[in-house]
């Protein structure tokens, strides 16, 4: 199949000045800039029926999209959402639709519009996010400069554990599971950041760090380097991994789904950006490695050599 | 299956100021508002790939979606556009993108963003439009007056002779075909109806007249009548409906898929309006019932009572 990056590039090319970000930034008139984004979750693709609750499922459907929103530093605002309704999934389809309307509602975003139709075989859903942003701070992948620190916001492959916990039907590891099936999108985080004057790009890390960190460097025209002997596990992700017998390095490199913010700061800017956050959100922010000339994501430490053995993030066994 | 009107009705009343045209409003701070929609096309319920081109079907799905720009009389700008595709499926997935993408430049349109995914069984459309429409001219649906006459510009029931003939693999009949691959938008007839003093309220016509003057009555808290003896058909409309043993009142009550614009007037901007149009367009409006106060559409003339075993539009059979 060719590679959406293959189209996405091939789209760029005719639409330059909107797409290769995590949302379309559109400027107006005004100081305020809308930010739009689409995704699609297809099932046996994206989720399954089997582990996702109808609300779990709308949870996600929101916050992904949100996640865009969150990547650009800005404000979500409405949403619209399309369904397609398989036979046999009619009252889980109201289910979803209902608990996204409770979702939405309470999180002060307007659902909008959308479309709800029959499907032959899978369930399906598209979500459009839009939200605004200050003209001036609306982040993009394109900016990043050599020598920034590569940086994250929030967990790197607890989603992926969870998935493989739930595909292999694990008892426990609750809260790995509960990150694969219900993030949250980084919203305050996302506009935090994006104000910051030392912090030069951002995206969300949805299809796992070294795929995700290459785009990053690709769309800014520069490499990435990742020193891995620098890297500390939590206790709890080294005892998920033994479990579920997953190289803790594979986890934290090509997991996905984990919709936390990947950005690029200004070194000489860090030690004050992460006491800043740590201040606001009481997270430490994590830095994986630095912005360097050539393109590609380049890789230090003793086991170096061998992570060029690992495949990309696929939600089931695609390549696996 | 729970209706679409049903979940409409249960998201509108959480959302009133949003759901329930074919395109949300959003009003801005300045004088010009945004329209934004989003129509799913799936597989096996909205096109089959035997007969639909990708070319046709990129046509398509962009033209059902500035159909809805064009009923709230706004100006199309912006596209997403999000597709899942099915193994077996991915050459013709690029040549739907790409004609897509071809589309768009030629028509002015933005494509901003989108997603691109697998899907296990059906080839999958999801596509977004915003436009844009000055703040006190975007036209809606529930301001139709009493005693307004209800018109209609463009076809009424050719895009269902055309599914028909697609379907049964009739030979011929190639403008009913296409009028069903390739509807147009009616975006500047749109524009100029949202901008005349008269017209009270719009909608596009997809799912057929009788369904969607109800929408429209029931929006605006009133009933429609129609006189059915005043109905003309065209010739090849007669020859087309008795090849393919389908009554002609069923294809105009019912057939869906025209994306023409159903809209109401006052009776004494009528004549005036007429003109105007056919001077500007080269094309007649046509003048098919008035707003009554009760609920529902009524019928009169010596076919009224049997019109009621005619069953809703549907694309592939669904009670026919």
């Amino acid at each position: 199949m060719f590679s959406e990056r293959e189209m996405v590039a091939s789209l760029v090319s005719r639409f330059p000045s909107y797409i290769g970000d995590d949302a379309a930034l559109l400027t107006g008139a005004d100081s305020l800039s809308w930010v739009i984004t689409k995704d699609l979750l297809a099932e046996g693709v994206h989720f399954r029926t089997r582990y996702f609750s109808p609300k779990d499922l709308a949870h996600k459907a929101l916050q992904v999209n949100l996640s865009d929103i969150a990547a650009m530093g800005g404000q979500a605002r409405f949403i619209l959402c399309g369904v397609s309704i398989p036979a046999g999934l009619e009252e889980y389809g109201r289910h979803f639709l209902e608990s996204l309307a409770q979702q939405c509602r309470t999180q002060g975003i307007a659902l909008v519009g959308g479309d709800m139709t029959r499907s032959c075989q899978d369930f399906f859903i598209s979500v459009t996010a839009l939200g605004v942003v200050l003209a001036d701070q609306g982040k993009k992948r394109s900016t990043a400069e050599k020598g920034d620190f590569v940086c994250v916001a929030g967990k790197i492959g607890d989603a992926f554990l969870g998935l493989c916990a739930l595909e292999g039907e694990i008892e426990g590891l609750c809260s790995f599971k509960d990150h694969f099936l219900k993030p949250w999108a980084h919203l305050a985080q996302g506009r935090w950041l994006a104000q910051y004057p030392g912090v030069t790009s951002m995206m969300d890390l949805s299809d796992g760090l070294w795929v995700d960190l290459d785009k990053l460097g690709q769309a800014s025209q520069l490499g990435s380097c990742l020193n891995l002997d620098d890297i500390e596990y939590r206790d709890d992700f080294l005892e998920a991994c033994q479990r579920l017998s997953i190289d803790p390095l594979e986890a934290f490199l090509t997991g996905g789904e984990d919709y936390s913010l990947l950005f690029t700061v200004k070194p000489e800017a860090w030690d004050d950006l992460q006491a800043g956050f740590l201040r606001n959100f009481a997270l430490p922010l994590r830095r994986v490695g630095q912005m360097v000339p050539d393109l590609g994501v380049d890789f230090s430490g003793k086991r170096s050599p061998e992570v060029y053995k690992f495949k990309p993030f696929s939600h089931f066994g695609e390549g696996r």
